[in-house]
């Protein structure tokens, strides 16, 4: 079992990643080698202290090599669930179960609201994890949401399960996936069902599919954590980064405002002394 | 009149400055130039995100270039009250005060407690200030505590005023100042007086003085801000940096631990943001 779980790969996954590590600690840490789509797009970041007028993939690079001179490793497993059980936590990724005594949600934030019925339907339909659930739609109709060009190829494999697949790109791009998938230009208002999704609609029309895959770097934490208690979509934490429930933290944009990356390194590092601290009690 | 004063040179007062810079406010800004002592100190830096394994005196030049690239200027003027007027903010250096909407606090901390009577009997017999007050204690008999090497210089100005000064080091050195001064070797436990100081009183013995001058890079945050909320010596802050007093903030070992770089930075950048709402909020 480990000490600690930390769920992210921004500059708060990092900062916790570098602090644990400092205290010797055993942590495992799910997030993408290349960190956070975010660090790497940034065009210019002028308060990051020590590292001024850093280009987002300068930034990027540097905490990627402070990791990798620490000897700490990631994995790119994608995680699916974290669930309190009383004494340590489970994360899941899809059917593979990892234990940690405790978790750092360094999640990120998603910059738009929750589609209406995304989260009423998460488990009945929703699912944000290809790989985990793309067999439950074979030959059947799927919606898949994509937030960026490097979902693409999750949408690729999608395609070549379902029956028929629409395809709603939340950006610009020319990508086709062959005569089984429609695209659709619009934005989806709401996901409809009973039990389960039966379709979803837009502006000017409905559609029915069978499920609705979302592919976006950032998920709900309330949908990813059953249980913590978040406000306006930001996890609630107190000034040690401690969320409801004992033993999990959380750090970076996904506390909430200002989205900066200096408040988010200071977050990782509050949050992993806070767990260190936490171990050390419930020993 | 500035938008806000930043009070403190160290990691909190640079995140501060540079995020204060980057949303052009006008802000002045109290600190030393070679920024704070106990950065240029410490020997190794390993959790600190994107520079790693930096040493004190590598971290201090990285944020002093930060700073001189973004064209700020700092102020080494001794900071010896900061006055909550109802509308604004006086800082007081001495005689001369600077004005400000609003404050932040990066002052540091003490990583030893008050002496017994220490605030107690301040700006009656106690000083923080050698050029501020010096002058008081004219061919009288003062105490002068001293907390560095860095400092002796202010003690020796002090040895010229008065008539008989005892020098109290709380570190190791040999430094002596003529025949007027004698040096102490041993811990003030207390400074005793009624309506103002009379003596120091120590493990043997106890000294007949006029006045105490506590000569040390952080003074109590409720000693500088008559009315700001402390405990246990640190101050009270919400998630987004706020003291008690409407318009004051508080970043960095201030505000209590960790005491960590990542930390100091990131509450930087919250405490700039908050003064920057609360600017906007009352134009």
């Amino acid at each position: 079992m480990y000490d600690v779980a930390i769920i992210g790969g921004g500059a708060a996954g990092v900062s916790a990643a570098v602090t644990l590590q400092a205290l010797n600690k055993t942590f495992i840490w799910f997030g993408k080698k290349e960190l956070s789509e975010k660090i790497r797009k940034a065009e210019l970041v002028r308060n990051y202290p020590g590292l001024p007028f850093v280009t987002g993939g300068d930034l990027a690079k540097a905490l990627s090599s402070h990791v990798a001179e620490m000897g700490i490793e990631m994995t790119e497993k994608v995680v699916t669930g974290v669930y309190a059980l009383g004494s340590h936590y489970a994360v899941a990724c899809d059917k593979e179960i990892f234990e940690a005594k405790t978790v750092i949600l360094a999640t990120g934030v998603e910059t738009l609201k929750p589609t209406k019925g995304e989260l009423e339907f998460l488990g009945r339909g929703v699912s944000y994890c290809a790989t985990c659930d793309g067999f439950l739609y074979k030959d059947k109709t799927i919606a898949i949401v994509c937030a960026s060009k490097e979902y693409e190829h999750e949408a690729a494999y999608l395609a070549g399960i379902a029956a028929k697949a629409y395809f709603v790109p939340t950006y610009k791009t020319a990508a086709a996936f062959g005569e089984k998938v429609e695209t659709v230009r619009g934005v989806i208002t709401e996901i409809i069902g009973d039990k389960k999704v039966t379709a979803i609609r837009l502006k000017d029309e409905e559609i029915a599919v069978d499920g609705v895959f979302f592919l976006k770097s950032a998920i709900s934490p309330s949908a990813l954590v059953p249980g913590v208690q978040t406000e306006n979509g930001h996890v609630c934490v107190d000034r040690e980064c401690k969320t409801n429930l004992d033993g999990c933290f959380a750090a970076g944009d996904c506390t909430g405002r200002p989205y900066q990356y200096a408040k988010a390194v200071g977050e990782g590092n509050v949050a992993a002394h806070a767990a260190v601290a936490f171990l050390a009690k419930n020993k």
